[in-house]
């Protein structure tokens, strides 16, 4: 899709706020199109005014500018990464991911609203956002075509870089407030982060690099342990410290007392983009990695081994969907549904030390369906099983390990 | 097997030097049984003088006791635990696990210089370490047998618990140096040491109860990050801050310089053992840490979607045969094969910032066949390929979006 | 659990009425048992008389002796058990294995209505049965303790095999109606028959020795192709030849149509049984072999690619469960739960050609959640993708493709 | 890349020699390219004289045509998808896929020696083919560009189909053989044959539509059953029938003898291409199915439940690997290499019943390193553990099965 089937048409807006949201309604409107530029609150921690951003758009010429309220459905989707264990390549909770689902579909509300059937967002060519935005439209409203300034040829020939943004907005005296140096690009929602690009995108800037938005680094948290405890029921996060809130305080509670102790602050992945370019991300979620590793220590009590394999198998396939684009399909779908059954037995007071950067397991309580007994476990001699009863059962695994032994051991030739 | 088998026959023991040793020998001594005694040196942390061992075997009535050199095959061991990231359930390096093998291995081979068809040793009827000596030998040596005093009822009703095999050693002023207060109990070597058992057995007692064996707690660890660079060649750490040692000494020095930072001391994990029963336990592998983590980083920017798909499960699989007894079948081995031809291309070094118990990444160099470019990720214009490219690839992609959209995505009644 | 515990109590019994059921029953009821002996109707297609069974057992000394209908819940299960495709190591439809968990469920029922706590049943000691018996009736009712007679060492060392038990029961004339030859033993219910042990213990024995009881040989099927249409809505097999029945009738009917034309008889599978040890059976279940491959076409045309892996990896999971006893535990819940969001999708008219043990496909109708679409795959010009917007599609893979060339593939020093 | 870039270039074609091949080489020299010509010898079942390839070629404008020799390395390739199981979907064995690779590798070789830099293709832009070519040649080669005439615009504005691609031949007297009437299209090689499009397209169409090429419908095979013994040695297939031959040979024949009964012959499924589009595919594949159900069949008796795990999951990515482009990758690198430690393990004869379409299991025999035991197996008493161990085994199976029962069961409300 380019500019030209644009003229004189309504197009619907994903936007930020920022430099690129400015120049692309700016240049949009004058390219003949009518621009209505919706931000959605989703308790940006970067931004201290986020009612400024309709303002803003407006004097970029939309037609329409409004901020629309996510924060409840991004604590929803939120609750459903933590409960699928949803981190991407094994550290990244999928923050900016599952941001990008909440901000389509309440976005293509408006849209639907409205009859307008073009969105456009300020996502580049060659990340991972482009993808969520097209696929999570084109699933929810099929019918709406999806406009991206930077696949355009024409936008891309007047903007190679941010000076041009600048001094295209500066000449027009649009309101941006960015300036030239940046030493790095961030998305930002309140699960999380993610910091990338720019002097990041050399693997010999530490992660240290980056300036914390949602708490401390670790050296800078108090030399003191804190601990926090918070009460799950049926899969829910229902209170922290005793204090029951709703989710989206409590994620909110949650990044403030992990923030505070470093936790979550500065986790460094290498990533394999869905586009099959690698590329490197810092990132903050404390408020995600502490609810987040309370509910695996709750897991760590309730799901057998089977079933482990059963959630860990599912858990890396959501997190691959949300991270691809592929929040709404069949697959994300079925495998959410697996996770249903479990709900009623994820319930539990776990108690955890924080301690400059660190998560430590302190304690469980109240966890009726923990499989987990000191009784069975025991070493001891009395228990529910007699040790004698051991002796039947190794025998049994005994013979297939000796079947191997005489039948197959040595033509392996693996050294031992 | 019962101890009746073992009248008037030489029977080569696993053992550690402790009470149940011992106790064991003794014991077996007594009933007839002519008792060869191997330790396996595999530089555990918490004995001061191995050595001492085989006279205190001695002591007990043993016709023979040995130390037996294993630091070498344990680094091995370790190293392939690294290099397939064989965490079980998430947490535990698996470093009694894999240690087992290691002494199985060795001990057998001196019971086949003997001519010894019998293996014993001092692990309980419920946990895991009986599964893995059964296993391990049964593979290894499938005419020897394997007698475990404390699947014995004879032994069980003569030994109740420490107190009694306290007596029983006193009474025949045997050298343990056992008392009858320990608040749980410790397996160590030098990758390692599992703590378990007794107040850790409550829930309700938290991690930080363990006295840390191989470092300190992050609270005791210096406030001062402290930085470490490891270089890997063919999947080999060949160098700790530019440093060259051997494998064993490459794991003590990382030992060293994690544990006295206080990272990978005191995870904690709530496991499924092979038998069904959940049991708890408290980690220290400091060395199995650093290398781990650094080795992880390395992975992510050598292995592609694809790749790591690949990799993630036979990492999975590894990890889990470890743990349940299957070091030496024919699954770990077609699984490890997999893993070889990656290790030309694990080429690097890695610098990680430790801080009171914390890592992070702190930079990456000569990584000859990493697969990160900053020039491909630049989200800037220029680069290997047309953002414009990405306009073909994603209307590739929302065909099946849309189809889905409009044949499914209705049926599945899903909120959004 | 022996019989010593069993004197003077009343224990249920899981029967079939062969000849281990009346040996048990009369020396249970002999060693001073009261023996309630339970057959449930699983439409068996080799037992013409069921109603019999009980007067048998009640003559071997049963105080009492019922037949329980369960057809409709065999159906059921059976229907998950298509659902989800389980076949176990990729050949056998898993019939034995979901017929246990009726029949314990069933069973279990009664005793719990009469105050009954012990189970027993006639599996032996070295096979499958065995262990979904026991774990089904400890999950359902782990207050109920479960008795095998053939693991009770008196009751081996008073009966060999089958020659003592036909001695034992013709001694106390006891309507038993076994021979002593039977070339191999068969498991039977309206899902399917399995054949094994015996003659066909020997792989030298061709799958072909065995005598179809539920239709013919391929060779002895009709020399003419015959069409048979499967109609499901919602995941449900509604109608047959346009013909509604109930689910009971369509098992049946499907198992005359199939059998009949030779399909889904003389499946051989040397499988890997829960202990550990390979047995080898040869199966039949004409029925579930049309429904299932004709609900395996409707899956084609349903599941896109990511929908697939997790539907195959479940698939897994389930009959692994299913053949290894846990049909009721936390992860066959979880994931069946998984497959619930799929069912709506499953609605459509597959026609089948049989021929002489062949199932080919002849048509699909009526499937409003098919993906497939003639339009879009058609490699024609016109159609919902531009041929040219594969170019960037290609350019972008590509870019991943040409960086492992340069980074990676030489040091793989791979054969081409 | 468009046909300008090509202009006054040597370009080398992996061409067929149909009527695409002739359209696209004529109208390439009509612009100016250099076109060299390759068709690789892949024992093309459909294709009676091959070595009027190159005739037609240079009578189409071509500067150099030739025939390369590619049976063996065909051979090659096919063994190792047996050898991984390497079926896409479960039913269709990669034949059109793996062949693309053999193509792309010795055609690149030939440009390679002539310092050609630019390979064409005539797949289109909606197929899995155009990836495979594309992928392959980016990864044995970064340095060749790839050309498809069929996504630039002007080829595709110039032959809307087969109508005017046609006419263009008439026109210029090229010596094209094929006719306007085409009711499907089909991809062959020694390994199989893919039918698909045209009448295929629509879902009525019987698979029974397609006329064999590699045999018969199992309604035209011999109404007797005919044995075949193939006898494998270190995962090769070294003799059929006693008679050892080359692997090419293997296959030759194995294709014959199925061909003539019917098996492999008509294979529908309905798949997932790449690009994210259902296509519909009717196969043949005789040789393929004898030699790998054959294997299959010896896989039976060598893995063990882990070990099939792992090969499993192993055999399905292999087989996702090869459909969609990545043979050369990483990822299957990997792979395969898992498989090789198995392959000393796959020594057997095994013995097949073919009638009329269908496969059974006759027998086997000279398999070393099976598990299958049947005095292992043997439900009868004596073996080599005890059916009294297996009531240790069960007791300690039971612990965790009530522990379920009493803490999670009823809070799961599942229905039973």
């Amino acid at each position: 899709m380019r500019y030209q089937d644009l003229i004189s048409k309504d197009v619907g807006g994903a936007i930020s706020g920022g430099l690129d949201s400015c120049t692309a309604t700016a240049w949009l409107t004058e390219k003949g199109a009518r621009a209505h530029c919706f931000v959605v609150d989703l308790g940006q921690p970067d931004e201290t005014n986020l009612d400024d951003v309709p303002k803003r758009m407006l004097a970029c010429g939309a037609v329409e500018a409004a901020v629309i309220p996510g924060q409840e459905a991004l604590a929803e989707a939120g609750l459903q990464v933590i409960q699928s264990q949803a981190r991407y390549e094994g550290g990244y909770w999928n923050t900016t991911g599952i941001a990008r689902y909440v901000t389509t579909a309440l976005i293509i509300r408006e849209l639907e609203k409205r009859g307008i059937d073009v969105l456009f967002h300020g996502a580049t060519g060659r990340g991972n956002d482009q993808v969520r935005f097209q696929l999570a439209a084109n699933m929810l409203a099929p019918g709406i075509q999806v406009y991206a300034p930077w696949r355009d040829p024409a936008f891309i020939e007047t903007f190679g870089g941010r000076a041009e943004m600048l001094a295209y907005c500066a000449e027009r005296k649009l309101p941006v407030r960015a300036t030239l140096e940046k030493p790095y690009s961030t998305d930002a929602n309140f699960l999380g982060l993610t910091h990338e690009a720019g002097q990041l995108e050399s693997l010999c800037t530490p992660a240290a690099h980056v300036e914390p938005g949602m708490g401390v680094w670790a050296w800078d948290a108090p030399d003191k342990p804190e601990t926090v405890t918070i009460r799950w029921e049926a899969g829910v996060p229902v209170a922290i410290n005793g204090e029951h809130t709703s989710l989206v305080e409590t994620f909110h509670q949650a990044n403030r007392i992990g923030g505070q102790n470093g936790v979550g602050i500065g986790v460094h992945v290498v990533e394999n983009r869905f586009v099959g370019i690698k590329s490197r991300g810092v990132y903050e979620a404390p408020g995600m990695e502490i609810l987040g590793q309370s509910y695996a220590y709750l897991l760590q009590l309730v799901l057998d081994r089977r079933a482990r394999d059963v959630y860990d198998a599912l858990s890396r396939q959501i997190s691959t969907q949300i991270y691809q684009g592929y929040w709404y399909d069949l697959a994300t779908t079925t495998a959410l549904a697996a996770l249903k059954p479990l709900l009623p037995l994820m319930t539990g007071t776990i108690v955890l030390r924080l301690y400059k950067g660190n998560i430590f397991f302190e304690g469980a309580e109240d966890t009726p369906h923990s499989l987990y007994s000191s009784d069975i476990a025991s070493m001891e001699r009395i228990g529910s099983f007699d040790h004698a009863d051991a002796e039947g059962f190794l025998k049994v695994l005994g013979v297939s390990a000796r079947n191997f032994a005489e039948r197959q051991f040595q033509a392996l030739e693996r050294e031992i």
